[in-house]
């Protein structure tokens, strides 16, 4: 690297070269030379909350007067940058750092520090006018401003991202169990034929999962609304200001729109990420609902002759070129591999939420790397499969008539008329034989086609109200 | 087998023997011989909640008619000595049987129908005057009579054994913090020296862990209290009579004391599990929340003489004959052996739950046998700590003060003092040369050791209110 | 308990009341009291390997004349009788205990010491002839034959149990791969119609996927073969008579006829159990193999109409009374929830397994307790689902006849002949109009019904040599 | 995006916009609308794979005149650039695709076809010399090729990253073992004080731990070696020419230098990932190891004052301004949060090859993400935590001599002279009045300091020959 384009940032570490054109600092500069792990970046959704959380602290330092003015806002404004979107390659330090989050804090302090800076018509580099602690960082320390920013990522990542996309497929899956709640199709259970239902009350069953899991992910909010911003270095909120905590929690509250508070026990706050271990479990049991949707929807469509084919989806890509109807399930194969993943990420943080120690849990990069990651790859493919399969789903129509005449669990119907004997003998010649029942029952000569047809109503089977 | 020893059983395979003195049938007996499969046996717990469930139904089926009063007496008369322990050795079966627990409900089918007969004055066996179908499963269906089953053993494990264990070792605990609220202690993060606080606020952090974890339990009980009865063979309700399903879950209500209700939508309630998947789910949070706190008391007690040695806790069992003072944690060890099976039951769990096809989940025993497992865990887990361990934790004064005295982060309280520069030179004096703050302050001139004492206070770094 | 039925024992910690009619001692008693946790005893095949190691260690200590041969000689057969089942309800505690295992070594050792007493005409209580720590459990400390013990069981286990399984279950289907090798059937990707292939193809992917998971299995064994036996406390050896490792490890290679040597390394078989997490890692790869094939049994035997149908399985118990040829696959429902219950046992496994500390990993009975209850459900799932399932199965042959010939994949046989284009053609006119390639091709006049079938030859594209 | 800056590529479901600048084609492009889930990449060590695969496929193909030699070189030739990273951003899609990795597979043909075409003096597009699917798939199916490519790219992982990273790190340590081989220390067992041993023997386990765990990967290896290709679409192998698995096994095993073989059975090879699941059984294990030793290394490090302190690790970044000697220990909290990363990827892994159905796995692209994420975190995290932190490990004496001279497990080396009961008397007047073994053996006047020194000899009890 030539000396043209590197300029020298300090820390108590001593002097060292950093890329001219980048705003980052000695602390992030080290942390890249010390911490060259895999490829997983520190999440952006995790800088955004991070940078937010640094401007509500700015706002507050500002107006209890621990903070000049001028400075204040230049690192407002420079928050304001990255938040929307300018500074994006400036935070390039890996998930596999220390387990506080700490040289993520200091990326973030360093950054705008010297965007500040440069706000205020002075220079990036050691002659700056902002101090990336003292002003930047003041009234934080990485112990709590990291999981404040945690909490602040999770919880928007949530409510904006993950429960949108629940409703979202949720809907689409009601308006199709409205659409078919008069197709009456044969039930399976242990993959056997069993009695009638409609194809609308299959669906619903879907419906209700996602409502239940709405309603699990809404519960997991208020504990990941309790912000650990306050506690300091070890949650006994040394050197923080009185007040200080909670009117950062409100001011965070009023730039996310969300409902944050400062969390009553600064020291749980700090030393567990219960709350993001507890979030994670109701991912987790989305995937698991989502994976039962999926395949039932990959089975429904499977043939085209030789499956179930019950359902057709849309066809997105090319199946075989010279095998019409053959549409391959790739929605349901890639929600069903990303509700995989968040099963093993749920060990993850599991594994990452049992292991702290005293004051400090410090496997917080990994639980919010895992939570990030599980809300994206679920909202993204609840989205995906929702646009690309779910609105397509439709009945094929001659299958499910097809299947539910076949069908041998229907002769119930007729044990009030002709006994059941007689009923039972019908179905035992009708599998023998490989015939339907109507076929088996006039030739029998227990009923006519007529009767058969006047009794045997599956749709009344199904309990539906008329 | 004896022919005297034995007698005939048939179901619809055929006859078959079983041994005579043996309340169950035919079906439970055949199960015994086609799953000869390890030695977990269906969970005590569940059984309790079936023959609950079979005795709510009973009381129903009186009243609406169904079933009449002399069979129906027996029959609550049959379960009421089940639910006392009168025939604990009547349900053999294993875990791992069909999917559906079919086999287990036939278990209760029959020793009911076989006992409630002899309540009548009949005999068990063939002859028996009570039908274990026609009478005891009446208005059920396995696929929806035991995923009830679930709920009701599950919510009730959670809520009679589960919660108050969690809540007594949150009060011994807040006890704890409490009486220790004023011995100052050095901090740690990273496991290195860090600021001050006190025992109690340590131990209040494990507290409030234990609050949030309590929460989240009873977050997850309403879905739970969602039972599945009156959805019958595919959720449809087919043969099930109006109303019944309400009155059932009322029945359940005031028989077990907990707000059961129906679930709105029986396909969901058959062809998922997922209230259970998302209660395992806070029960490993609970678990993960108890890994960090036994590991805590582990370490702070860790010595006698080479370890952190803050905290003594009860001596239960011999150590070391000849070295007094070694203590070891197997309270805490037993704990986070337990919870890293809750962490790995959790897996299973979510693997059954995202398994299920099309109208019917078919993990069943898998998912109870787990929740059960991890719920009677946790609660003889949290008991045992208690009782053994954490009711007797005492500091151990001479080593907290010595931590404390010893630590250079009090260094920080000279700095309006002395300025930053002499107090980081103090410390670095004392570190090369392995003195205490106050010799080394003394030493250099900086100060008089009476200052020292008077402005090194540890206590008021603590942030607590005096 | 009246005083009559119980003896005083005691220990370091003073006496304590024993039942009288109990061969265990003092310490048993003690953590009985102490660990009151849940229902999982110390495996039985743990606790007759721990006997066999201190059979094995008095047969060296009389040998080296450490342990005079009239108690060496006692505490043999007392051992010889605990492997003959005579002492089973001898070893009461919980799996949930300290996690070095040292309760259930001095359970072992207060047994065999009260038992080998009494074999010499002494009494069992504290005026016995044996003693439990100085003569049976001579050269050995729980920290080295605890682990010992865990490597003997699960080495036993996998050779003895679960690798004769996994041979014959690989033997059964194999023996159906040859016999089913000329029945041309439909294959099936991504749940849609492929190019066919024969029910024997398909078999034999299960069989190559069994010989693979008994590699693997295999390959773990040299590991585990490795035992801690005369590491004493921490791995040093301290008070180990030089050469006593390395003939104990002989001994137990001879009495048990596997090929045992003791660890070259001692710190590492105290301090981890990295043989035995990495042995479950294969059991677990064993439970993911059997999960699909038994997968594909019960989706292949679905039915009986609106499922695949293409092969049936045993009937073992009673499906619908009314409805014939509703079989239930409960083998493999019993088959898939216990290979679930195996991964979930993989992550408390791991977990454990990592969770060690300086010279001892503190997770042993959380370890063996899963690792043995896999070997037992994998072994036992294996023969129930070979005995009660994969013996009989057999092909559908109308279904599998109809479903090939239904299949549109075998106009690909029809291009050299008229050309792409003309193929395309028929295939989706054939798919359009829900009607056979034949009769397409035919009315389309592009080529004879003979042509046809001389043509599209579905064997010919399986690949098989005839 | 303007007309300008497109081109028209086509496939079987017609015309589509692709961005001129890029050599991919219209499946790549439809794959990337339809599947826009999230950030994770197929990863570029399977796309490497892929090629290589191709380019082992393309002269096979020209071997026996299948392909036409101007078209096969400058297949291979393409195939060489991407090789070489010249054409790294032309493969963008998803991980989260169709579960066969298809359209992975076609953006590999499409980008080497449109610039096999271009060095062949052609265009890229719908007028290009070379066939995405005739030449450059020539002889593959997606089915054979991409789990060809899975096997390929992690067999080659594990061999050119973990294992020299496996033995780099046991190769400093073990250095380190031997350099502290005399340096004698106290033992820790339970967290407690325990005999002692030498740094260096303690160091000799976590030797062995990686010794053993490369030996775990290393009996991975030849299942993994086998290879898919040959099997097409359903492993019958249909359309691929005689010999023509074997000669491309051979050439894949010629260009990366490892035994790759043609897999026996093809149906085993598509169906399952059992080689990938047991390799990641092993990369598990591993994980578990190293959580072990980066634990005991922050741990014995901790402090500088109130921690174990005995070893004295690198300080790479800042940590307190003012407080010297706090040195957090960075590199063990990655390395433990990447192998928890590792412990949670085992469960996607896991989930992922037990979901196969019939003729293919389709979590393909799941199994082999997640077995190339754990390589690269493994590979990297060792490399990290030698290089900035193993490297660097040194005895802090001081620390490990008083935790020694204080420990009163030495007691027991005085017994064999003064007896049991005398040096009981010892320890427990020490471990009461807090004194060492010697100050007391003095005072009570059972030897003399001179004794003391001369039978308690720390270094005898750690077994090592001299």
């Amino acid at each position: 690297m030539s000396t043209k384009n590197v300029r020298i940032e300090k820390d108590t570490f001593g002097p060292i070269e950093v890329p001219a054109e980048h705003l980052w600092g000695a602390q992030t500069q080290r942390s890249l030379q010390n911490f060259a792990i895999s490829t997983e970046r520190m999440p952006p959704a995790l800088i955004r909350a991070l940078v937010l959380v640094k401007k509500a602290a700015a706002i507050v330092n500002m107006e209890n007067s621990s903070l000049p003015r001028d400075k204040g806002e230049a690192i407002v404004k420079a928050a304001d940058e990255v938040l929307a979107g300018k500074h994006d390659g400036e935070f390039p330090l890996s998930v596999w750092q220390t387990g506080s989050g700490t040289q993520t804090n200091m990326n973030c302090n360093e950054v705008l520090a010297n965007r500040a800076s440069e706000l205020m018509g002075g220079e990036r580099g050691e002659g700056r006018k902002v101090h990336a602690n003292d002003d930047v960082n003041k009234g934080q320390s990485s112990n709590d401003v990291f999981p404040t920013a945690m909490s602040v990522a999770a919880a928007t990542a949530i409510v904006e991202q993950v429960l949108p996309e629940v409703k979202a497929l949720r809907d689409v899956l009601a308006e199709k169990a409205r659409a078919f709640k008069d197709i009456v199709k044969i039930g399976r259970t242990h993959l056997q034929d069993a009695t009638p239902l409609t194809l609308g009350q299959e669906l619903s069953g879907y419906v209700a999962q996602l409502e239940h899991a709405r309603g699990h992910l809404e519960l997991a909010l208020p504990h990941l609304y309790e912000l650990a911003l306050g506690g300091t270095a070890v949650g006994t909120g040394l050197n923080a200001p009185k007040g200080y905590a909670e009117r950062v929690a409100k001011e965070i509250s009023r730039l996310t729109g969300h409902p944050f508070v400062t969390a009553p026990n600064k020291f749980e706050a700090l030393a567990a990420n219960d709350a993001l271990v507890h979030a994670h479990g109701a991912l987790k049991g989305l995937a698991a609902s989502l994976f039962k949707v999926a395949n039932d929807v990959r089975w429904l469509s499977s043939g085209p002759r030789s499956g179930l084919g019950e359902i057709t989806i849309p066809e997105n890509e090319p199946g075989s070129s010279i095998m019409p109807g053959k549409v391959n399930p790739t929605q349901s194969e890639a929600l069903t591999m990303l509700c995989a993943q968040v099963m093993g990420n749920d060990v993850a943080v599991s594994v990452g939420g049992a292991s702290g120690n005293f004051e400090l849990n410090v496997f917080k990069p990994l639980i919010i790397h895992n939570v990030l990651q599980s809300c994206r790859l679920l909202a993204d493919g609840m989205r995906s499969f929702r646009l690309h399969c779910a609105v397509g789903i439709e009945p094929n129509m001659p299958r499910i008539r097809e299947n539910l005449e076949r069908s041998l669990m229907l002769v119930t119907a007729l044990n009030p008329h002709i006994g059941y004997d007689n009923a039972a003998k019908i179905a035992k010649t009708a599998h023998k034989e490989g015939k339907t029942l109507k076929e088996v029952a006039v030739a029998l000569g227990l009923l006519t086609a007529e009767q058969f047809d006047q009794w045997v109503r599956p749709e009344a089977m199904t309990g539906q109200k008329d």
